[in-house]
């Protein structure tokens, strides 16, 4: 059963021109499973703030696979064998954090591509018996790549950056990029210097015809940051669904014991 | 750093006379740290339902045991190697499914105390590096054995499973009862036949001082539960909560998304 | 994305009328999706001979799932937790060895069933999840349980076994009865004592429609397995596989080496 | 039980001067058992295109130190703290992707060995356990290294790489090799450019006397291969072997199935 | 590389008649291989008190089988489906706790053994890849079961249970036994109690030449136990190990700083 | 529950201005428990020399995090990915080896500290949810850097190397430094050359105030440590201990053997 290959901006397309994306953090394929059958248009298996291993991603990346999402990863840093192990394990894309500069934004496309583009090395087993040979003709076409801007140096080189050939979009590191900017309480679309660097990044890279990605939680949030000119949103993590979840509900345990409590010493 | 010893019963009694529980059915320590530090009384490891096995359940049951709650562990089921490896792991109590009969009842006592009470094996390694020798004069007024009922035959011989002496409380088993009943559709406090079985059940537990439990969630269950005598009251699971949140993460980005469309099509 | 649900009967009718099989021996979802992809119309997870525990079994049934094949399960007993976990990871059916009595027949088919069929314990998470609500109604129609016949009582007690309402079908263990018939180096085919045996075992199995199943290598002797009346054929594990091209693959390496130095030499 | 400590040259010399290797893709200690006995000299535990993680490399090594082959592993870059951990774990041999220039295979060697020749850090745990202290004088005499060529620059470069002293011998990546070289679809010794180019790597290893390896299959490309000069021959992977004999076994059923059901028509 | 098949008895009469044995009760292979590379005639993986579970017991058996020790192993409870995985993986001995009658000893014998001496399940893979064809013909020759004899119930029924054929040895539970006892702090060989069930105990073994065992530590202990008749002696567990010797790191630090604290202040 | 974050100098001072430490080389949360329960006033989760992979020290360093010690981590590499894995995961201590140039040194910290004074992307997922939002605020002043110094040109630069703002400590690598200075089997205290650079080391660390730390162990060295001015000594590894007193072990079973067997021939 050979699985159709989808890159990322077709599934934007039939999704209308964004994209929702959620973010597994913990390990294990029996939770991914079940967030990633949620609806999210793309799910991220998060090596970098997760607590996921290459090991624990690689059956995590293959389920996913399987599943009716793009399976991306965010690897912890720009290194090589991580990111192409990571793709010979199935991720039709790459987030890399930190890119301060061209010279990181290139060397992530020279990892995730195959010659001409890139120096990838051959060797895609699972993608082979996923995708077949399908796979090798149209592997540089369909894997998306998208440097994290998260620092000022990251904004003030963002015209080279997004100049990169190869790249796929760009995405926002908010928190870490308003303590690089020296306010580190400050929130995205409520504080001027921060939203002037974050509207940095977005017109170049709508100029470039990039996808611009962030997290945002909540229809508001979220609406305003797909009007700023996001289109690619991650909604949830499953360790915030779990957790904010879980809150509520023992929230709901204890009015309820209150309630009763106060009603039987009535 | 010793621990201190805490019964379920005395956390109970600290908690007013009820405990909120929380089931963690996907295995791995980091969920698990996370879902149970939202304010549960107490937590269980599924490994009956929960896509849980011994080996991952020990590395969960030894950290809960370091968090301020309960450590439980629901077995898959009345198997003396796994009931006593779970102990030996730092579960303070076990839930064992579909018990049927006194006898039955009586082994799960067997095999959960040391003598003279039962035959539980000597060998504690890992309590006894969390609690120190307290734990060998205290392990069997300490740990919680709960009996689920959950068949028309568990029903029939409540009285006698009740009567066991060891027996820390009962746990239902709402749906397997139902299907049991030949009510495959029934709901709690919505079918005469269920909770006619189910008022049994909570009778004769209260007439011998047993804790009762089950699983309902949302403040107007829990209520309802509560005036109806459980005291026991499973709010959350952890992917139940992943589930309900992702899937409003995902609406919510729906909703924007549409909006702002709508917004820019005017 | 939800799954369609297919029983091995309707994949059997599919394939007209006979299924090939293949045998997870080693833990891994890794192997376990290439192996299982080569064309295998149903897939065993072997937790009896396999040195696959449940905690591995789980994501490989979890994928397994996912492919265009059958996911089963051989449990290493007749043990109610076991089996029932498997199911709630996705197994669609279980082989369990030894069934020597209808009584033990009666106790597969009791754990692998929701009510009135047997007393499988309702909370099937993952199925939930991969096949939506249509599981709940389908899962006694779906599921296959297989019992192993291996020993002369097994033979001793085939009619009253098969006349147990539930089960799919049979399995042979032909190296197992072998050593219980006393012909420890008899060969399927070859030995009248053992023939005689498994001819009674098959004209059981048909006589009530059952499938029949046996471990069968190479053309000719699966032909002649065919011809004999069974229609579920072990074709390869997985690591009889690896083991033998990998030894051919050494042989290759010896005979090209050797001519190399011959013509060297001369 | 001490092991005795063997490098890859004293048993290429038993073997009469050439190696036969097999790449372990899977992880686990079981399928590496199966596979490394089938009669490899040495075995290649590779976490560059299999899908290994270190964790996973580690008791994969371990227990390939006590078969009878030399353990080697090929690490996913040029990565200190990766290549350390599998010599520490007892790889006896690295081999390192993409090496391009001379300084990067003076890295490897810096890596992998103690000093004078390297900056190796000292805590050989397990070889010491396994080797005792025999393995503190005799490491850097034992241990070998590969520098895999390609890409055109390292062909290039190969002069200068091949210079670098204690590199152990020259590893091709053919595929990738022909990719760089613009042949994406050449193979050996059916393309005059790839040929030319593997024709001047073999020289230049010949000519310092290193082991020169490729993945070839079959005997007739063994055979040239062998002709050609190389002497360290992948004569097989655990994947490719599980596949081709799997895809065999279905084959072989088939044929079976249609030749029964046509008799039976008859 | 075949392995020798040597069993229990062989190596014991190697040993001068008695045999030390270590426990491992923590999961991993590195921590096995350090543990076992002490100097024990036999290790044995304790899935028991021990905290590891069947998948980890399957790769720790899979390396100590290629040591220069016995590899064993002590499961949970009388569980069929363990003994015989964990006889599948390796395992040359197989001690059972709680054995209190002869029917419970005769089903020991049943599942650890081939037919006709028992009912194990035949397909020894790993055992196959060590020690070759060799393993079929020997090995209900070369398999040891121990009962663990630990109730008062056990010792009234020694006769018996000892007049089973096949069992190799009884393995004392002193603490199990005491606290069966009514004794719950009575030490061996300083309770007449104790000691007269102890004695009956190695009567009855010694009188169907029976290995008899035990967990003794330290010299003088061990030769009591000696001298009464034991004649397999469990020096250490893994854990015990490294618990007392980093007590004793700790004193030897805080001596250390005092004596330094102190020669600076004068 | 929060956990109080205390720094490892804050545990320095309250121990009287030096620190015990331990260091973990074997995967597992368990053994972890046991050893680090023993005293230790930290314990270092060793990936550089220890077979422990990022996947491992995550639940290992979460554990120790509740346990009363300071969790701390020896990284195999200067690699920003796994040291920022390694913080996100509960660690309060990064220890690099083979830091040679303050270049080095001002990376090691611009990895672990958030700006201004680093680089470190921001997502404490698990220090989140243990320490609560004081972590945020404390993070850099609470956690520890230590730079390993080991090899003659780390001694040279050691002036520039200590003046590296950020840096807490200097962890000497004896045994790679003495190979640098052409010195392998020279033993501290011992040996002139050694010592000298040793003494180097020293007085620039305690000129800047830096923690200074060694592996030492039995009093006599451990005391010699302290008054050279080493202020956190590595007293004991989980594997040296339990090695150590298994051979003690093994050892007495065998004069307990001889005495008894001598004691019988008379």
């Amino acid at each position: 059963m050979r699985l159709p290959l989808i890159s990322l901006k077709q599934r934007s397309t039939a999704a209308g021109g964004a994209l929702s994306n959620g973010y597994c953090m913990m390990p294990g394929t029996f939770s991914a499973e079940i967030f990633a059958s949620q609806g999210f248009d793309c799910v991220t298996v998060d090596l970098q703030h997760g607590l996921i291993g290459s090991s624990e991603a690689i059956p995590m990346l293959q389920l996913l696979s399987r599943l009716d999402v793009t399976p991306l990863v965010r690897v912890p840093a720009l290194n090589e064998g991580v990111i192409q192990q990571m793709l010979d394990a199935g991720a039709l894309g790459v987030t890399c954090p930190m890119i301060e500069t061209s010279e990181q934004a290139a060397r992530l496309v020279e990892y995730a591509y195959y010659p001409p583009l890139g120096r990838r090395s051959f060797g895609p087993t699972l993608p082979l018996s996923q995708y077949g040979s399908e796979y090798l003709e149209q592997a540089n076409s369909t894997i998306a790549t998208f440097a994290m801007i998260e620092t000022a140096r990251g904004v003030e080189n963002i015209e080279a950056i997004t100049d990169i050939d190869g790249l796929t979009g760009i995405y926002l590191g908010t928190m870490d990029l308003a303590m690089s900017l020296g306010r580190p309480k400050a929130k995205l679309f409520e504080d001027e210097v921060l939203d002037a660097a974050v509207s940095t990044i977005v017109c170049h890279a709508k100029r470039r015809g990039l996808v611009v990605g962030l997290l945002a939680s909540g229809t508001s949030l979220i609406r305003r940051s797909i009007d700023f000119g996001f289109n690619f949103i991650t909604a949830a993590t499953d360790i915030g669904a779990m957790r904010s979840d879980a809150e509520r509900a023992v929230k709901d345990y204890r009015s309820a014991f209150v309630l009763s409590t106060q009603a039987n010493e009535e």
